[in-house]
């Protein structure tokens, strides 16, 4: 029996940096998690452990923080596409790299000074909530590319104005409908971006925003029926706000807050005291695209 | 050999609690993770398997959930103190109640009609960043008691403005001192109040408050030439700040951020890139008090 | 611009069933946490609410444990299968299922009576270490199917007998060569059966035994110039061991094990003295295949 | 108001170091994650930041990796107190050295050669399961000293021979009385030795391994009225067959198995269907002394 091999990567994960750039006595930080992969003439490392193509995953984590002193942080997209490209171009053996960044945002801690902003500036406190979050891939300048932007773990809430029922009712149904309920998530979102510059999209910060709160506004703003509903109305807000996406990707689970029973201490409860369950939960998954979107199945991988 | 039971607990841990408060259409949200432990006369049920003495973990969970309902959650310490008194008074042979509480916060998110806030508000994202805590410690009502707010988890940075020299070198140093390096943290702070009311420290929401904002400011105030004076100044801003406070105690891991060397590839750093380490690191702890505190050792047990 | 639904599931997530088989006072059981996902014709629950198509997730759970209890659960992969069917069979609106299992292995502690094991044997410890997984696919009794077997978290380490050289130096390379290091791996291994019935291999249970000896024997027994060629060794020794498997897809985080340079204490270090570092990691992606591997690439999704 | 400085104490936290010993071709490893606190004349760091009594943490870690290749690790209990003696002798002002340290256990992945074990062996498989402890306090070479071994993540259940009755019931309990119910729990266990030599025991390992299994046989031979009476015998256990230990202390979760009511289904569960719970969970905790115990309560700090 022939044995082959299929499609492979490999790449430095996790490099953890963090850029401080100054305006005088005032900072500013971008803090990145930072993970490479490669593809390309890869055969004979697999077959032989011929290293002669590999470009070691420990020059990978060089570059990341060379890169961040040569060219600066601009955006989690633009510096993941100027480290993709640079693989590529760099060796002919290289033929294809997928750069993923998760950025940690900070606000800055004022520090006054008789009751005004002091002149040095470089004290911050990390803001916690989401993650934002770039993946890129890249066959080199010149070839095919593609930037997805997203966010994890922005965890949303409505305590009312969410409804369940009218579903299947098979011999393994229990569950009561619902007219009230609590729906909370904590939203994976992804979306792809028509090209691979956000210029005039107002830069990719900008984009990032917009996109984030389109997401935060349809969330509360929809009432709902179902979670796919508010799941396709979300991704549906970024297309429409967002002109330089072409597709949204959602992961959210059903963080269920189930209304306790208090009857049997002889109070009522009409949706004021909930336990916040862990396991199970539901997960609705779906995605959300222009009419004109091209296909780009290898964007997400 | 005699063989004796020694200091002894048990409860409910982790009840996930969440109380909607209505004002009309306005909503709001206490989001709780409640752990109750309970001491006394439980030689028997540790000897014999006896449980005549056992109120269980189970009703321990229904009493938070029923007075969530029936008194509401005016502040994490409130709850504890409530629900800790209550179960000491509730039976002779529970001699002492503790209740820990985790609080995560969330902010509103505004939805708007015509540009104005729509009168319906329930819509809530969490703000991550640092966990509220409090831990309460009781013999019942008229007993002896404390109470011990606090966080975990604020994570701070300054970007300069820490030095870290003259420090003893033995045969196994080879540390760099240095006139200039990125100080970062993850504070875990708890303050031990004076009293169990925090009516005069304007209620126990203000005084957390106050308590959060003298740790950032202290930390991001301080020209700090090590953690530790760092901290120091944080728990002594704390007690300065908040006279309801007699006693504050800080673990804070040192985050190391290492300045990159870069001069194998040509380029400088002068503090701009850093690599963020995860292991090991230095770690911190220690405490600062009033001259008046009064020892209470079991106040943080 | 019209917009449109993309490709989406939904499912009831991480149900935790346990499951014990009693034969007289002998006890086994089986520790399973089971995740279901469910495709057909759900446009109008995304676009508009319309429930009428929906399984609730809340039924799937209930399905998970009623299945436990009718036809117990002879393996991961078993199970899956059976509930896979269940789903897409039970209603014509369901037209793909996808159930992913994880296992949790458990070993017996011995009860010895007089030296000798008791009649009742009732007590386990959980064996820690890998856990072992099921990804099925199924379109129902008579249509498309595919099983995934596998496993995540089997921590391996060769102390010697492994290599590193001859790898591209570009200018950001700064890492020497060696000819004798650490080699160590989390592996994450997934492996493709070409049928639905292990009946042939011995039965699913021994078929995972088999395929998890394979990794083991191959990681331990080669000589290792590059961790993909020990990725490839490890693929191709199940297909070539397990031949109801037609391919395997590997993911090897290299667990960075740096020799420490102790030369500034005046002690050598022959490889006796290593740092385990958490990140940065590399990580080696590859897949192997048998020559008649058909293709199926929604198998792995 | 005068404010003052309370305890403290520093040091480099989770060094994890990996030490390879060679006999021949045969090699043995040990795996520690090393964690130091020191105290002593701290007073002026705090105070004013002069770190002249301030032995860096990274001299710490350096010690650590130097220990290991001078003295090798015989043990997690020695290596804790080589160091800790170390610190503490080494500077007339570090008082109290205090050294936890982690050990995670590997098994060997034999190799054969013609169906014998080969000359070399050299790879291992992490084994999982419980982590061993060591918390070692120690005020130098011939001053006070304490050791406490230990374990946690040992997770242990019964599917049968434990009952739940005759507990109190008050207005808020709601549970069932079972005469046959799971019980399962992680045990996180330590025990304290009369003195620092475990020669008499027959080594560190020795002893470890005899109140490991102690714990087990406990758990598994005790027909269980609750949680605390099996506590308690395993703190039993453990000092009847370990003379070398004087103390036990036990933290022990109820990690809740359900019985899933499949009534609705048409289904009986006579206690073969679980639904294993996450959270809340009840948290036990006890201790268990022989009585000529000294009084020890810094040894657990």
């Amino acid at each position: 029996m022939a044995i082959v091999l299929g499609p492979n990567r490999y790449g430095k994960a996790e490099t953890r940096v963090v850029r401080v750039t100054r305006d005088g006595g005032v900072h500013t930080i971008k803090d990145l998690n930072v993970s490479v992969s490669l593809s390309g003439d890869m055969d004979e490392v697999h077959l032989s452990g011929d290293n002669a193509n590999v470009l070691t995953t420990d020059a990978q984590k060089n570059t990341v923080f060379a890169f961040a002193r040569k060219y600066g942080i601009a955006s989690a997209e633009e510096f993941a596409l100027t480290l993709a490209r640079h693989f590529v171009d760099s060796r002919p053996t290289i033929h294809h790299a997928r750069v993923e960044v998760q950025e940690y945002a900070w606000d800055r801690i004022p520090v006054l000074e008789g009751g005004v902003p002091r002149a040095e500036q470089h004290s911050f406190v990390r803001s916690g909530g989401e993650v934002r979050t770039a993946l890129v891939h890249s066959d080199g300048t010149g070839g095919a590319e593609s930037v997805v932007s997203g966010l994890t773990d922005l965890v949303v809430l409505n305590s009312t104005g969410s409804e369940f029922h009218g579903y299947v009712k098979d011999e393994y149904t229990t569950l009561e409908e619902t007219n009230d309920r609590v729906l909370a998530t904590a939203v994976t979102a992804r979306w792809r971006h028509h090209g691979t510059d956000a210029g005039d999209a107002g830069g990719w910060d900008a984009s990032y925003a917009g996109a984030r709160q389109a997401l935060l506004d349809a969330f509360a703003g929809t009432y709902s029926l179902s979670l796919q509903q508010t799941l396709y109305a979300m991704g549906r807000r970024v297309l429409t706000e967002r002109p330089e996406t072409c597709e949204v990707r959602l992961a959210m689970p059903n963080k269920h807050h189930f209304v306790v029973d208090l009857a049997p201490f002889g109070l009522d409860n009409d949706n004021e005291v909930f336990f916040a369950a862990d396991r199970p939960y539901g997960l609705i998954e779906g995605s959300v695209l222009t009419g004109d979107a091209p296909d780009a199945p290898d964007a997400w991988s």
